[in-house]
């Protein structure tokens, strides 16, 4: 049966402030203005990719939301699900963030207690919804917001996948929303209805005490919970503007481990949002193919190139993508453009 | 004996976002980045003039706290009694603010819920603070923020009075604050401590419930309470791309009403501060020389300009004032620049 | 029965070229980029006022139409009916605007030749297509950009009248792309199909070589054809930055023609558009109220505003556009921002 | 003999550095980049009509210098005759220039003591020069800058005088630059060579010291002086953005006075070079059709039109102009643009 | 005998977009405007570094075509062959580019059918043009512009060669224009009369069906046919952002091949034009001092500089150019600026 | 007992004008306006790590002299010792400044002969001044601007000392100011009174005429002088995106040599002022802690961060210097930035 999506999020979108080019946020006269999220930037690169997505989400009823609606619809994403908060005192969260230069180091301050998010309601959607996708993502930022968004994200997990729903489920530890005993106290009660899992080796050893080797840990989630995929990222940062960018994915069922040569050396223009980017280039490859090598290389291009451009939100084309795997698999030796 | 002051405001500082020129909210790439804030924009137009002012105000030990302080400086307002507010979530209120064409109108939305401001106390100063200056200043703003503000305001208008400061009060009602119900009861407790009012008629109408012209309502509040001074604005809103500006002063000693032939049509080119402006020339005029007719024509040249500047704060430097005075009163006409 | 959209309009989508502020064309170093086009202004007009609509368009397969896409949907109006022209040579259409003050008048160039709209085909679209809508629009721009597209809407004009939309259509002469001769012969054979139509009165004596006074020519059209409801805008251009600007609507079953106040004095930012925006008003308020008079202040608030924001694209809310026509009833007087 | 050049000026490139917008020299993050100067200004807008003309200046040798000479050439001026100062201290002229908004009017400061210019010798140019030329132009700036420029630029007059040129002066009274007397006393040594006279009534009668009606003004001086033609604008500042503009010009030789009505409420974005761009308009006028009245619509034209365009410098086309002039002579009835 | 010109070249303007600093085709609010084109850029760099030159083109008589005259003039390049086509469709090719960091690589689209530049005949300049000059350049994009192009190069080729003057040719081939094979068969009608040859190793590989090396492959040209010198360029793409960049000059007549140690780790800002800037350079070495070592050297040099500018058109100035040579040959150590 | 100032310096504040991005300065719509200074650039640093500063200068009473002194106030320092030229010709020196990429390199040109600075007197500063600091700094530009300048200079440093001021003296050495042989002679007589000497080893070789290893060489001067500090800055020039940056601390009492490793590959986005960015730190650590090497880390973290942020002045918090020193120490291993 065919679904409305292929691919809904729960999240939160965010204001993002930043001073242009290398200005400092206590100077300057402008902010670049934009959106993000990490939910919002994971359906935004399935989009862009060619599939059909949508955010889940609460917005404040005023100027600030309606520019995050325009932005997100601008992405391709659909906004059926966005739903707004009238209340008097709604607000978007936000956030500033300072890109960097080696040896000074990216700067971000958040600003997004009481947003309109946090309001969210199960009420505020329609039954419908949960059968209408092939695909259920959110995060830990969203479980970390508040308590409200933490049993709305579960009840929704619970609903989608009554409804039919792949489920997938993206760490993303913040230690500045909550603690690791905390995180990983509301995750294990996640993990029994998750499909496909991204966790960072860092995380599994750090939030949840995991040992042993890398593949090891991944191995050990798909045997202790019933997740048929889990993905995890390495990414070493030599530099601000320079990184390297690989993964693995362990498919439970057939036992493999999928790799391949990590991005090295990325010239690296914005970090933020490469992680999400990450997960839409996995969840795009999942979902159109179902090859779990096809990918883990989507998902290292589109975070690869997400690197390179500017704000929160990829900006991808699949042609474009396509090339750059391809070039990146005859040993990535970089060729001229086509004129 | 010398003051370290001629001026002291408490009162919020806010990150203040707008679209250039007429681009809207919900559009576009960039935000301009201002900070304003009615107390703000008062001590910052005294400074300019050539009198030494500070701010009283709590900001977040953040880098929008440092941007505000940076730029809190950059107006020649001193730093001396800006506090930090270490919390984990202390945060500098903000407001987006866009201006208009006939028939559109300017919109404003403000996010300052718990600001760092709200968290203000009296203990966070030095009780020599008290007696460092020739006048302090604040607006029914700071009252309506909330209970915690209206408490330090009333008691810093108290001590201030005690260490010898003439006490200078705005109304400046905001409906999006409080009520004029509200409004009402809290000025009325502070009116018999202030020397210097400013309110205007259609506020002293609607919130204190007064009638007869607007000279015999200036000169009830005298009678009622013990105000030196009075001063009242008009403001008429041809467009938003023209205003005509003027105002009255009434001396409750000499019994005299101070007025001279409004500014028309002025070119606005954003409004936002110029009924700060005004208070920044009257005090101007009033706490150098001491004259009302003086402080009158300080008062709306410099809120006609301020009206001509982008952002809240005005830029405005004593000679350009009073070269604008002088051609006001030689009948307004419109001569070349000098060169 | 409820249909998928409140209406539908087929037009070219171009790239917009100008130059910010006062600047000029042959000069400086930056051009604003966006994107326009006379019944995509319409479609978003009526979006942002709160009805579902889409663009019926062909676009080139590359860059520039991913970006005419993506701002398609930021302002609201659905991509479902967006095809791509994959063809090597494939363009988007493109004009430069530059605007002006007295005594310089704006000026455009367009090159718009053989832009993948004109390789538009009915084959590109399903035939659920013309029963999915309320209402269909284009206008003579469509007609006149090569034979094909006007073979195209004619048939379409068929099509979605089988289906049941109501049929709007606005002359909207442009001596650039045909002669008045060309666009009589044309018009007519389509006036047999429609039921909303738009055509001001200069047009109507120019090209339809109409006489007699404007309210007779607009109910000689209603006599001549089955049209249900004409309307004709009248805009004075005072000066490039101040415009007048209101209208008559004539509705033939009553016989009643509905006039009010016109706008005066419009402080114009970028009058491209703005009869655009009046058509997006008219339609808003005909097919969410079906009332005549609640059309014409809808469209006569919508083109007015416009005019005061800058590209091609209405930027509107519903509260706004209803406040300002409250005002507007009221006399017109200016009153301050609400804070 | 056809010779190379319509028009020759000798005179000052400046640096002109100007905040954008409305915001203050004081503040902000961005100075516009520009170059403009009196005599420039003539010579680019009468290329921009069609003649060929070159400036004759000093510029440092130098990057600036090199923004200067790529500006003029874009300008349609022959760099030919720019000469290049060498020395370790040479240095561009500069100005701040800041525009207004009423009742905030244009503010200027000028920083051009001893910049290259000052240095221009006769001997840096070919004598070929003197004779190459139809018309010869120079203003009492270059008088004005120094006792060097004024001995080249007295020199200059006789030698182009002598080479067939016609001599055209206009006197720009600079107050920051010299003292009437001493403007009047060197101008009194030019005028005998003077074909071609541009002075403002109010200069004549402050500087000249002259009495009588404007139009016996212009007369007196054809009487003293071997003057064909003279010229004499007359501006009215209603405001900073709102000017009227209007001239008179009086041929001796048939004792007519050319005039026209004046353009009124001209939309001011930018007044600095708009007396140039009239003598532009004036000597495109005389030197491509001789006729004093066609001379005097395309001075009034060019110059109101300047009016209207950022920075110093005009940017014009003739057809634009010339449709400008229609317009107006058929009574200045603003119509919308083509398309 | 003394020419007017050093150097003509034929070719197109075209009007390049780009999205500033990182940004993406297919978002974003501005797009940067400027003026390039292979031909226009090897003459600019040619005058920047102290020749005379011009560019032969048809340009349409509209605001772009003027803002591209202005452009070429701004650059230092005569427009006395630029002629202008007034139809109604004339039109100024253009292409959007977009820069990139690895593994993102840069992007372009062109949109130059049917462009002013293709209706070009001989009879649009006088014959005067074709003994007026020392040295004519065209490229294979303007033979593969379309038919006419083609044929009026070749008779250019032919005018200029009678006239006395050098012929430049660059191969430059552009899959996106014609084929390998289309570009051969022409090329070799050609190259008769080339006394300049430009073409990369690839190139005469895979179009030329070249064997053998780098220099013998070289060498084989000039057996064929009279070419006195032949450049070869060598790029190493690291990343869109670092290239190394070298070259081979032989010279037939002395059979010496000249050479130097390539620019290792251009810090590449914009590589648009830097091959054009190669010939620029060469070209500049020849015709100044004729010595091919030297030759090489500029190419090197103002190639290598080129990748550092924003936009096609070199920005380059000799005593510049001769201080990196300098530095280059002592070992390439960077040293500080001079102050 | 507790001073008002930490430190003063004595110097020049410049207008600083520089292209945007890679931009060139014969080229371009824009400078981007900053205010710099070797000295300030000093005390804006120390400011902002925590302690008190102030300017002593001297700045035309014009709009450019208010632009440097709210720019001053904004980084923190005091303008309680900025005087102001009221003289006509009274001007703030200015400078050029252009990046660049390898083989580019940065261009510079100056134009500050003559500036209100060159007119400062000992007579414009109160006595007080001379008791009311820690420390005094200045540098070998305040020496070489002009003889007013060394002599104001040399008797502020004589009347520092008498009240108790540690001396801090920056070589400096600029080759467009003066001769080396001047630079000896005139440093030589300061030397006498300097605590803190700041002089490199290619100055110390060369100005000096130094021998030795760069140890012996800092040792000499501790032995010739009665200095107690002497500190020597080590630059490696990669590219102009890529330095090295190291410097070693003699203690003249202690005889110990202060270094650690430096830091490698600053991905350069702005390198003037770094130098005196270093100065900064070093003075911050001494004046702080009075540990050697406490300073050596500060003034290394603070001069290579410097290079990263735009601008002459550097824009640093304490806080994120010392986690880049605790960084920096543990390896540089770059860490991902804290949310």
């Amino acid at each position: 049966m065919k679904k409305d999506f292929d691919l809904l999020a729960l999240g939160e979108a965010l204001l993002r402030l930043s001073p242009p080019g290398n200005e400092r946020i206590e100077r300057g006269d402008v902010f670049e203005k934009r959106i993000g999220g990490a939910e919002l930037n994971v359906v935004s690169g399935v989009s862009q990719l060619g599939l059909r997505t949508g955010l889940i989400s609460k917005l404040p009823d005023n100027l600030l939301g309606a520019f995050a609606k325009n932005r997100i619809r601008f992405n391709g994403v659909s906004d059926d699900y966005l739903v707004y908060d009238k209340d008097k005192d709604a607000r978007l969260g936000l956030y500033c963030y300072e890109s960097a230069a080696y040896p000074r180091k990216p700067r971000v301050i958040y600003d997004r207690k009481g947003s309109s998010m946090t309001k969210i309601s199960l009420s505020d959607f329609p039954d419908t919804m949960f059968s209408s996708t092939r695909c259920f993502q959110t995060t830990g930022i969203t479980l970390a917001l508040c308590e409200n968004c933490r049993e709305v994200a579960m009840e929704m997990i619970h609903r989608f996948k009554e409804g039919g729903a792949l489920i997938a489920f993206d760490v993303n530890f913040r230690g500045n929303l909550w603690t690791g005993q905390q995180a990983r106290e509301t995750i294990e009660r996640i993990l029994p209805y998750v499909d496909i899992f991204f966790c960072s080796e860092d995380t599994a050893r750090l939030t949840f005490d995991k040992k042993g080797t890398a593949k090891e840990i991944m191995k050990s989630f798909t045997e202790e919970y019933p997740i048929s995929i889990i993905a995890s990222t390495q990414r070493i940062v030599h530099t601000p503007k320079r990184h390297t960018f690989g993964s693995v994915i362990y498919d439970a069922k057939s036992g493999i481990y999928y790799e391949e040569e990590p991005y090295h050396d990325i010239e690296v223009v914005d970090r933020i949002g490469s992680g999400d980017a990450y997960i839409a280039g996995v969840l795009y490859g999942l979902l159109s193919s179902g090859d779990c090598q096809c990918a883990l290389e989507y998902g290292n291009a589109v975070s690869a190139v997400k690197n390179t451009i500017p704000g929160d939100l990829p900006s991808v084309a699949l042609d474009e993508i396509e090339r750059i795997i391809a070039e990146h698999k005859a040993g990535g030796k970089a060729s001229e453009m086509d004129r």
